[in-house]
């Protein structure tokens, strides 16, 4: 378990085989494209290389995973990548828990759990440090590897909106374009393609606006009901977790989704100096500066009062 | 009236001093970027220059002229920035028609009016051009006009998100965050900034949608009636227009504004291979080939079934 340069780690990348890349629970396109990059790359090299996807590849993210073929083998290799603690492995953590050999991350919050562990939390996207691994490993960037990285580089920052931004960031971007990423039809795909039912559950939750703290917070929610009113399927739920901290004059945005019975998962944004990690670690949660997650259980009521007063302290800090 | 390289605009305009630097009507961020960065790097070569806005500086867009005296002179130069024909000078143009020195624009449609006009429409926004004209102007970029310069990039591209984007808009985004700009605020200010009275117009819109030519082609509407209710204000209604073409299947994305009694301005945006600047053609309009504007008078319905009617020739050319 120590901290470990990224030239280590390719170096013991290029010395290993028979890898399998894990992704986080819940995946987005960071981790999968994080994921998909490295896999392809491992593969330039001669070597096999598979990714286990946390959960389900969805519609959207297929793209990652064009032409690439199955491969069956026995593992020796565990590679994570964008995972900043062994509960984010979720399913994969009873199979892979003390077995992971290389990860790979930018989560600030990283709680190391594996053999070798980089850690870049400068890095907007895990993919940037992705981006870096390839070229130490020797491997040329090609389109379908410059569409996984572009992907991780889009999605994690809202489009290159956020806070989290670096010139690097915009130059890794610049040269997948110049390489020939599809960068145009990617952000159509994650941010400007809405379904009817996505439009739908977006009025259906803005109905569920409520501000707090003279209007500091502002708080929605979904329940399943609204879900199968609307027909909206899980991708459409993405990215709702925006909406709140957008008004104006809102400095945290909280998004309550009913997952289950008596069961929410919590989103928190935040902006300036309020800290939405730190307000979801009071439940067990965590993540960046500008946005956390959490769960919660109790009835709808109890989960948004408890986050709430969770919320007002780190107001009042 | 003959096109001129950048390089020899900054040389006249080396030679020349008083200018004056207009906007389009219904300033946006490319053009009042360019503006107030040009007008900045000219008075940093000692020279006098101001602004003339084309309309109204909202609030929003009050930081770029931030900390920029006021300076009253009998004006020798004139340049126009962003501006792709006289029409776009709306109520300037009876006082400045015919008297344009200088015009830098980055519409593929521009037709010159100036004495001499560069245009570059490869540059996904015109402070592209700005960044490197003021770079043959030998001033150096500080964080002000890097400001300027980033507001024109991102609004012209949804953030980095239109196929208008390059890789050098990228790499300028990058220099520009080197300098110290302030990107994110920017970017928050732009895109992750709704006041109440925008969301309930949004709803709104939203309920006027309709569907056509096997959901093709979107349409919404805003009417005057919505604005008091709502208390939207002209802020509250930019980048409505990108909602309907967001829609999942549509290539065509119409909304219809109502301005005055029997007149509504119009805005077209189109995906793959259907122009916006050509359906809007037809009613005195132009654009970009993915975003065009126009203005028709009549009913309301008169207006959406001739702007339909025009759509739907370009879905079946």
């Amino acid at each position: 378990m120590k901290m470990n340069s990224l030239n280590e780690i390719a170096q013991y990348l290029k010395n290993t085989d028979n890898s399998v890349i894990l992704t986080h629970r819940y995946p987005d396109g960071d981790t999968l494209g994080s994921a998909f990059a490295l896999c392809r790359a491992l593969r330039k090299l001669g070597k096999k290389s598979r990714v286990i996807v946390n959960g389900v590849l969805t519609g959207k993210f297929q793209y990652l995973a064009k032409n690439m073929d199955e491969q069956n083998f026995e593992y020796e290799t565990v590679i994570a990548v964008d995972i900043a603690s062994t509960s984010q492995l979720g399913e994969l953590e009873e199979e892979f828990g003390g077995k992971v050999d290389v990860s790979v991350d930018h989560h600030g919050m990283n709680m190391p759990f594996a053999k070798m562990t980089y850690v870049n939390a400068k890095a907007a996207a895990n993919t940037e440090n992705i981006y870096y691994l390839i070229k130490l490993l020797g491997v040329e960037i090609d389109r379908d590897i410059a569409d996984c990285i572009y992907t991780g580089l889009c999605t994690d920052t809202g489009c290159f909106k956020f806070s989290n931004v670096t010139s690097d960031t915009m130059r890794i971007a610049a040269d997948l374009m110049d390489i020939g990423c599809d960068s145009a039809l990617i952000n159509r795909v994650m941010f400007d393609t809405k379904s009817l039912s996505r439009i739908k559950i977006e009025r259906a939750v803005l109905e569920t606006l409520t501000l707090h703290c003279d209007n500091k917070i502002a708080v929605i929610n979904t329940t399943m009901a609204m879900e199968k009113e609307t027909g909206a399927e899980d991708s459409d739920m993405d990215g709702l977790a925006a909406i709140p901290r957008q008004i104006e004059g809102v400095v945290i945005g909280i998004t309550i989704k009913e997952k289950g019975e008596n069961h929410f998962r919590i989103s928190v944004r935040t902006v300036d100096d309020y800290d939405a990690a730190e307000i979801c670690k009071n439940f067990g949660g965590g993540g960046h500066h500008a946005a956390g997650g959490c769960s919660i259980d109790g009835t709808l009521d109890e989960a948004k009062s408890k986050i709430l007063e969770a919320a007002e302290r780190e107001l009042r800090k």
